[in-house]
């Protein structure tokens, strides 16, 4: 519990580090963030007839809300619309999770990148819950692809290993207002800025608020213990420190972000 | 319906504005913003052990969580937050309404600001809801004052008249980073950034994501027409027309801050 | 806490009884029975325009509920119903206390039953969230009296004292198919019967399926400790015992109607 | 839509009927009686444990309700805990579906009763809920069997196909206080009433308490039109007529019970 590593990548690919950032740990639900950018690459906005874009509210509603909402899932960071968003990869790529390994491969510049079948096994095995969230959707008629196959990909995605030096670089193009580490365009401006938005207003679960509040930046965060945050224009940062507080994010990787904006006064707002 | 009016105070305290940037409204919820800083600025972070910081989910879902969350509302921009904001406002300067009016004159530079007393007693008339609310939170010792006062003061609070100009200029603070017309400062620029934070994550009723996505800056609205928007270092907005969406928000006013952060790229993101 | 009494009374209003069943105490929710009653023997079905017949739950959904289904409570045995009931009874009557505490000293034959003005008074030191409740529906259009009014005709009805003895007594005519004391009809058979369904299937708080299941009669709880339960055609009892379980329902007085169904096969299933 | 029956099974055995009382239709959840009966018969009061008795409140709430209490069912007649019932009798049978066919043959007298395979086979195409439910009470660890061969069960109960007459012969044991068509002992006196308890507060969907209100006896609806209900002591009767109301109970078969026990006063109440 006692590691933690912060890396930062700077809009030309640069990455710069310390502590354990170059230890590969588990992205898990960091992995939303760039399976939403592949989709709307691919896909333009049509993502959103099937996922809002609104922060959740409390964990404890989820299911009621996703009823109330006609199995439309909140936003694409809470797990129903992860789900969702896988569905829609699959669809378009005929293979989801290896399409997102390739991308992440590309962008950090690390061909070793992946799966870990052991943690995928064992996500597999503890299922249940988001089994219960992608049937709930198929009765809305809100799923593509089959349930099991559904899953099967979004357990993959999360079990990718990767370190704080991989994803900084891999979330340059966040940064980088869209642009690819090797200078083509994945998603336009406008795009790059709208993930960020929602990264911001429900990136770390039910902290969003909190976390906007603290720290200032669009992030991502994952049970791993890592935490993607973004400096617009400037620089994609990766924190990892694996003790969670009990809404699921690093407290330490909150407490170098929150440090971090404090210092440099980057904070967007 | 077809009222429009857009105005833009800079840094400097020059504002610009065209259309009817000069008719005067009913603030409304906008006064939320303003009842919070000056909470914060005498208060500093206590306010926050009553009310929270995280977007609310769904209106539907608005009393349960505060029985949920045992009588501390979600936020300070749904209704059941504002009025412990203003129950701690009531406390600190013993006028709430008188203590806002004040000084929205003095940041406007309008001396000529006054309460609406038909919008005042209107809402009385119909203040069963936010007397439901206050009672519940008293239920739970989360309430200084007695209901009918607090319910007072916000009401009056809500009724004030301002136009776009007097309501860019009066949120300079916001984009000046806590300071005053004056140069003095109400909030340090750690306390005024928050607030940004909490208005992009929570300004704009249940569209709070929605808002982000498209316009991507801090925001307020309320149901009079209004919207406060905050370019940070930048410049304060204001626009303003009565037409609203089914959640709140004035339609051609979320399109105004939509069209200006696409042609001018201030999106914070 | 050791205190337990238990009075049976039959149809021709002989009342037999053991153990403290001549202490008085306070009847709280009991009086809920009363009150539909006199509102159902002035008003024939009306009241179910404006109060539901079904349970209601859990608890914490409670306040969602009444959302949900727009001001309009499950059923007149929690809070919010009753509420509606006593605003019913004081526009049929004037005087919805009085009224009640007058009904039960010709049922009870007891001219010495009153009003408890300390515990009156208690209540309304704490009755925000009654109050809450009745601002909420009022919101909704589904008071005809002013909520100060309503809340106080309330708590009057809950701090009327009787012992057991008067309690069965006062409670003959729903084993008489709605016959009074004195023979004069209060209640068609049909509408008697019906009061009879509702305490089965609403009458003990958030226990009622396992009251029904353990005892198997219609009956009434309060949170002074006593429960009202009705033989159709038989007999009406009242035990009571302080002590409460986690639902409000007296431990001892459940046991002891589980006992007597046991052992004289009168469970109406 | 015109389709009427109703028959009457005395404790005797002997069945009347009239209208279409022999045209068999699909039970659906009228077997939810049947396999509680059965897992009662083997299992005493284990169930209990895994599913509660009380009535669900709305529909609307059914999830929320199920995660709020930690997946444990409200009460073994919505359709989460008719999954846990029939899960714990594939547990005690090796074979839940074919047991109580074999039953209901038995208790029937019609050797003849068979599933509808094309009825089973159209509920799995479309059993995301059940699925849903099943899944997300097997991430609380409420349930023994996998998924798939609960569903599977649980289908192929619902699928059988019973006339009026044979409904009200196969209920025979709830007004005969648990003993069969052959007058041996399938359940305790208690157990029986325990069962009729179930059916009067929860047998119904979303409107038991009306059902309660109106009728008076227990009974257990469903959606193929059929309602099973009994006058303990006396008959069970079976009403058939598939027009249903927005809860999914027979119009013309409750109308049928509410005439029925104006007519006899045989309402429990």
């Amino acid at each position: 519990m006692d590691r933690f590593g912060i890396a930062v990548a700077d809009i030309n690919g640069e990455v710069y580090g310390v502590g354990d950032w170059e230890v590969p740990f588990s992205v898990q639900s960091i992995s939303k963030t760039f399976s939403l950018a592949l989709v709307m690459a691919n896909d333009n906005d049509d993502i959103w007839k099937r996922v809002g874009r609104e922060p959740s509210g409390t964990p404890f509603n989820s299911l009621v809300q996703l009823e109330w909402e006609n199995g439309v899932p909140r936003n694409p960071f809470i797990n129903a619309g992860a789900l969702v968003v896988t569905d829609r990869l699959q669809t378009l790529t005929g293979d989801a999770s290896t399409t997102m390994l390739h991308f992440l491969r590309e962008e950090s510049g690390n061909p070793d990148l992946a799966f870990d079948q052991a943690v995928a096994d064992s996500e597999a095995d503890h299922g249940d819950r988001n089994a219960a969230l992608a049937h709930f959707m198929a009765s809305f008629g809100n799923l593509e692809n089959p349930v099991p196959s559904v899953i099967e990909h979004y357990f993959w995605q999360c079990s990718i290993e990767m370190s704080c030096r991989d994803l900084a670089a891999a979330g340059g193009f966040l940064a980088r207002h869209g642009l690819r580490a090797d200078g083509s365009r994945l998603l336009e401006a406008r795009e790059a800025k709208r993930i960020n938005a929602v990264m911001l207003t429900c990136g770390t679960y039910d902290a969003a608020g909190e976390f906007a509040y603290r720290v200032g930046l669009p992030a991502k965060s994952g049970v791993g213990g890592g935490i993607v945050a973004v400096v617009p224009g400037r620089c994609t940062l990766c924190v990892w420190s694996p003790g969670l507080d009990r809404r699921g994010n690093s407290v330490a990787g909150a407490a170098a972000l929150d440090h971090f904006t404090t210092l440099t006064g980057w904070s967007v707002f």
